[in-house]
Order: C-alpha cells, then sequence, then structure tokens
C-alpha cells in the first residue's frame, strides 16, 4: 500500500558533461599565455567561452548587447537547446520584433566561466592531471565571470556595449559590468536582482549544495572519474531552489490542491499531489543538462556576490562618475529578489545623480517573471531600449513602418 | 583549497529508534481488542501513546490543557528532553506561572501517533512480521493522530478538555478536535496555523522526502533492519524545512552575511557564512534525535489536512453550532502559515457566529516565533487563557497576590 518510488537514475553519465566536449556554437579559447586572473588568486588557464550571437554587427560596432544568463541558464538564450531540443530561456525577450530587437541589435550571450555549456568550469580537463577538474577547479566569483566576458569581447574586437541586459546572476553581473567597466557600457538593465546575496538566499543554496554533497555518487566531487553522476542530489537541490523561483500564489493558482492522475487521496509516498509531480519532473529533467558541480560553483559565485563590500562597505561608490543609463526591474511577487533589493540598487545610483528609472512589474509570477510571458515587462524593457537606442544614435526601424501609409 | 566537508555520519543507528523503545515517560497501551480506526482504512493495532503531564488534575477534573506538538516537537513539552538533554519546547509557555499556568490547570502532552518518541509509529515494531514497520506502517492523517488523542483522554478517563492549544500542526489538531469534538472542548487555541496545507507548503515536504528518500542509506525504509540510518537525507530535509521556519528579516539580523571563524572569504565549500554553519548544525543535531519515516509519515499527514475538504467544501461547516471559544493566533513574519491562513479560520468561525479572537502578533521571527520568547503573544493567551479560565468557575491566583497589600 505504502509504495515510495524514486527512480532510479544513478551512474548516468551526465549529458552536460558530453555537451560540455563538444559544444554546439561558438567558442573562443585563451591559451596559456592569456590566462584569466581570478578574484580568489591565482588564474585560470587554459580556458574557453562558448557563445551564441543573434542579429548582425553594425559597422560602427555600436549595436552590441550583452546578454547574462542566470544560475541554471547558458548562452543558448534565443536558439534552440542542443541537449534539450526546446527553445532558448529568452526567446521571449530576444529576437525579431522581441524588446532585444535582433533587426536592429546584436545580441552575444556567453556562457559563464564555471558552467557545463562549453566554457571551462569543474567539468572540464584539468591540464596539470589530464582529468576533469572536479573540486580542482577554482572557486570563482561574479567578477570572475564578467572579467572573462570582457575578455571575449576584447577578442571579438568589440571595443563597447551598447547595453548589457540579465535577470537574477544576470543582473548581478550587469552591475558588476557596470561598476568595473562602466565606460564600456551605454545602458544597463539588472532584473530581479540584487547588489548583495542575502542570508536567506546563502541558506537556500547551501541547502541545495548539502543536498549534491550528500550523494554517494558525487565521490568528493570527482563523479566523472567514476563513471556516474550524483543525479538524486542534484535533483533534490533543484527540487528546492524550483520552489524559490515561484511565489506562493503561482503554485496556488497552478496547482493549488489538486490530485495527480486520481479522484482521491492515495494514502501513500507516491506524487499525490500534482505539486509534487511537478517538482520531481523538474529536478529530474534538470540534471539531464546540468552539471552537479557547476551547481555548486555557480551558486557560491552568487552566495559570495557584494557589490557594496567590493567598494568600501558603500553601494554608492560603485557606481560613482557612471554615465550608463540604468533600468532596474523588479517584479512584485519575487520573494527571492524582492523588490526591497532593487530598491537599494536605485537608491545608490541616485546617490551618485545616474541616469536611472525603476520599475517594479506586478505579476504574480514570482522570481522566474523575467523568463515568462509579461508584456508589461516587454513593455518595459522595449521602451528602455528604443529610447537609449535612439539616445545612441541607432537607427530604429518602427514595428509598423511596413504598413504606415503615412 | 577547495575543501568540501560533509561529516560522515552514515550508519550510525538512530537515537530517536532508541528513544522510542524505551521512552522516558507515561505510556497507556491500546491492546489487540481496542484498535485504532485510521481515515486511510484499516486500522492501528496495538498501539502505544507516550505523554507526559504537568500540574495536577483538580476534584471536578475541569482544568485539563492538552498541548498539541508540532511536525518535530514531542510530548517533552516543559521538561528535560530524554534524548537531547535539553529544555523541552515549550518551557515559555507551560509551567508555575507561565501563560499555560501549572499552578492552575492540568496539561497533557502526548506524542502523535507516527511519533518517533514513544508513540507508535514507523519505526516500532509490526507485530505481524515482528520487524519495524518502515513503510509497512499505515499512512496516517491528523484526525488519526487526534483520533488517538481522545482515546487517550477516555483511558484516563478525562470526559473534557478546558483547552487545547498548539502551533503549526499543533494548530491543525486543535482545529481538527474542535470540529470533530468540539462538545468536549471549552477552548482552543490554534496558533501559526491554517485549516488547510498550501500548494508551497506541500513542495517543501516533498523536497525533505525525495531528500530522505535519495539517501541510499533509506533502503526504501527498511533502515533499522540494516542497521543503518539516512542520516544526510534527513539533515537536508531539515536545513530545507528550517530556512521556511525563520523569516528572511530575522536571518539578516541573526546572520546576515557574516562570516563563520575567519575573517575573509576562504573560497571553498566549507561553511564560509555563519548562516551555513548554523544550518548544517541544525541538520545534523535534528538526526540525533527524530526518526527518518517519522519525518514522511508526518509530513504527508500534514499535507493531506484539509478541514474544509472534509467537511464539504465550507470550512465553516467544520465549526457548526460550535461552543467552543476561540484564540487564533498568527505572526506577521511567518510565511509558511501566514496570517491570511488565520484569517481563513477567522472567517468560518465568524460565519457560524461563534467566540472567536484574532490576533496578529508583530514578530519578525517567521513561523517558529510560537516557539520564542514573544512577550505580546504570551500576553495574548495568557490573556484568553485566563479569562477562558474566569468564564469555566477555575479558581484563579493573581500572580502577585503574595505581594498585595490590599
Amino acid at each position: 500500500m505504502n509504495k515510495a518510488t524514486t527512480t532510479d537514475i544513478s551512474g548516468v553519465a551526465p549529458a552536460a558533461s558530453l555537451a560540455a566536449s563538444s559544444p554546439d556554437g561558438l567558442v573562443v579559447k585563451f591559451a596559456a599565455d592569456d590566462p584569466l586572473p581570478l578574484d580568489g588568486g591565482g588564474t585560470l588557464t587554459p580556458y574557453e567561452i562558448a557563445y551564441q550571437t543573434y542579429g548582425t554587427l553594425n559597422s560602427a560596432k555600436s549595436n552590441v548587447v550583452l546578454v547574462f544568463h542566470a544560475l541554471t541558464g547558458d548562452q543558448h538564450a534565443a536558439n534552440i537547446h542542443p541537449v534539450t531540443g526546446k527553445p532558448g530561456w529568452w526567446e521571449t525577450m530576444v529576437g525579431p520584433g522581441k524588446p532585444i530587437d535582433t533587426n536592429l541589435l546584436y545580441v552575444i550571450c556567453a556562457n559563464i566561466i564555471g558552467g557545463c555549456m562549453g566554457s571551462t568550469g569543474p567539468c572540464s580537463i584539468d591540464p596539470a592531471t589530464s582529468k576533469p577538474y572536479g573540486l580542482k577547479f577554482p572557486v570563482i566569483t561574479v567578477a570572475d565571470m564578467v572579467r572573462a566576458q570582457i575578455r571575449l569581447l576584447d577578442r571579438l574586437e568589440i571595443p563597447d556595449l551598447f547595453c548589457a541586459i540579465g535577470g537574477s546572476m544576470g543582473g548581478m553581473q550587469v552591475l558588476e559590468l557596470a561598476a568595473s567597466y562602466g565606460d564600456r557600457l551605454f545602458a544597463a538593465v539588472p532584473i530581479a536582482s540584487a547588489a548583495r546575496h542575502s542570508s536567506q538566499n546563502i541558506a537556500f543554496h547551501e541547502v541545495g549544495r548539502q543536498a549534491v554533497m550528500a550523494d554517494p555518487h558525487w565521490h568528493g566531487g570527482r563523479y566523472l572519474e567514476e563513471d556516474t553522476n550524483p543525479r538524486k542530489g542534484l535533483a533534490v537541490a533543484r527540487m528546492a531552489a524550483h520552489i524559490t523561483y515561484l511565489s506562493d500564489e503561482a503554485l496556488h493558482r497552478k496547482f493549488g490542491r489538486n490530485l495527480q492522475d486520481r479522484d482521491r487521496l492515495a494514502f501513500g509516498f507516491d506524487a499525490d499531489f500534482q505539486v509534487e509531480s511537478y517538482l520531481r519532473h523538474q529536478g529530474y529533467r534538470f540534471v539531464d543538462r546540468f552539471d552537479a558541480n557547476s551547481y555548486l560553483y555557480i551558486t557560491r559565485a552568487m552566495d559570495y556576490f557584494d557589490l557594496s563590500a567590493e567598494h568600501g562597505g558603500i553601494l554608492a561608490n560603485a557606481f560613482k562618475n557612471t554615465k550608463t543609463r540604468f533600468c532596474v526591474v523588479s517584479f512584485t511577487s519575487d520573494w527571492l529578489y524582492p523588490t526591497r533589493d532593487s530598491r537599494e540598487i536605485v537608491h545608490a545610483l541616485n546617490a551618485v545623480a545616474a541616469n536611472v528609472s525603476f520599475v517594479e512589474i506586478e505579476s504574480d509570477n514570482g522570481h522566474d517573471s523575467f523568463l515568462l510571458d509579461e508584456p508589461e515587462f516587454f513593455a518595459t524593457v522595449s521602451g528602455f531600449v528604443n529610447a537609449a537606442a535612439r539616445a545612441r544614435g541607432l537607427e530604429i526601424v518602427p514595428q509598423d513602418a511596413a504598413f504606415s501609409g503615412g
């Protein structure tokens, strides 16, 4: 009667590590004579950055938008994902006629270092041992991720950016870029983000890491050498995190207390409720495309992020003399990076008389709102980007020009 | 440099199962001729209920308070805990001169069935196999827990209760008791509770269960037979749950981004931040006193709780013709059982013209507020209990009588 099922999926090699060794897309390689200095000391070398581009670079190179992905995202923002076969994670935002309009703009989206979709990370081969890094990979920071992407821009001979945009950890990278390379940035859109990770955020990340490390298939991070994979641990980590990406209201609206494929309680430990079934699905789908050690490293980088601490404890100092124009966006039901975190950024920008607009979008979709179909959000980004493009002297083709008789 | 430590504590027999086989306190045994009918069908037999009492039963038996414990609580509300050696979980509330004043009142607190501190649960011996039940233990409900405690009262020859009180799952039991045995209940205090478990609550519980079941030491629930213990899985479950018991504000106030025993980031996966160290401690301390299968069964019972569904979908029907006086309490920063859940209870009680007062306590301590030193909360309970005692004709000795010259 009391059947408890957890699908046995241990010991299967991670798809993500395969993707990392043969990425589907563009890659820039930085050889041993061009190491990446790291905040933790030392360097990363050699390293590679995998990226995608959308749209066309104009002759003045003045139309470049850098899109930063979030914790579990990657460079496949607006194309079919080579591992999952699903649409890119930001197809709603990036494309022809979309708020980031690739008819006008040239979009670059790179996999962060520490990631697992082609850029160098813990599942890459450590040249010192000819084995996967595992925990020998250096702990990286958000600033390290941004520094690596600046190197990519240098290699691509792109002197500056029209715009940097991203949600969640993507927003942290936007802020870091604006603070450290502000002279190369015309416009910045940090979304559903924060200038530092809160205690609660660190706590949720720590639970996820402990779940991964509790899985005996993790093998102290050496699971690739052991030809296994801490899938159960990573799935639990993802399930816990996934709850934090949604709002209580969204869960209630989507699932309530609805039962899964049954008309009464089963009095067992199978997924009785739809929300349980949904979470299990989210957890196990995730491990097919993501590397467990990358999850440890990237959550750690987010925990470490504290832009104020990087600038003597005063956030405004991060943006002193900035000429970048900012659009800060938050969502009412986001309890992971609540509006007060965005307000803190806005206050700091105001304190240095920066050009900043702030929009709190009414939505019950929680933190994940920035990935979903949110018309007011699209209108906000579109409006800001178009105005910035005009200020930058980029030619705008009105979307209804073809239909205009005037 | 990148040291990842999870203390290796697998394979240690659970202290909780030891406690269950030799509980320190009072026990009532119900033999095979006195089975407990269960909501899931069938019966539990034989079964035992372990309990504690505080204060003295008056001759009229009119001064009995039943205290219900929460998910991870037990009967040791106001005495040194036999396993942990720590003070009872509600010493602040129950005792001489406390809001539940044992100078006047006789308090009973029983371990719920399904629990692991002496009452029959999944770590008890199944008479059919002479082995621990494990997952052969029947799935129980909050109503089953309450029914068992009513049997206990019958056995103790206590006809009715002056008051029933409890927080979180304890509050659910208060509501269930008021709905099903209202004629035996004079006053009821459901605290930080809800008439049904939300989708988000179910989701968090499911993550905890998946963490336990992902631990290979769980052995499909047969870990006692295998002489092992899914400690890592249970610790992860507890860590995730623990975050939900606290508020973002409380975590920020207590820990912020403070570092643990170091003055700079270590660039590794040790507990860099105090909040990480605290969570790990909470997780691993918990497994010393709690049984993993009990955790599965009790979270399931909470998920199943829906008092409205038990009464034709209309919560007010649960309380029709009630003569019980209610005091419903919530806490402003409790996001697990937010104030709107308590308001729903109050609205239902108002709809049947029940005698109800409702107090939302201002506190930043989150759901766990009901276990903490909250003066306004104590004053509320004290005021309600004293007024109810007067209405019940119980003699009150003013706390400052000894010092009064008048």
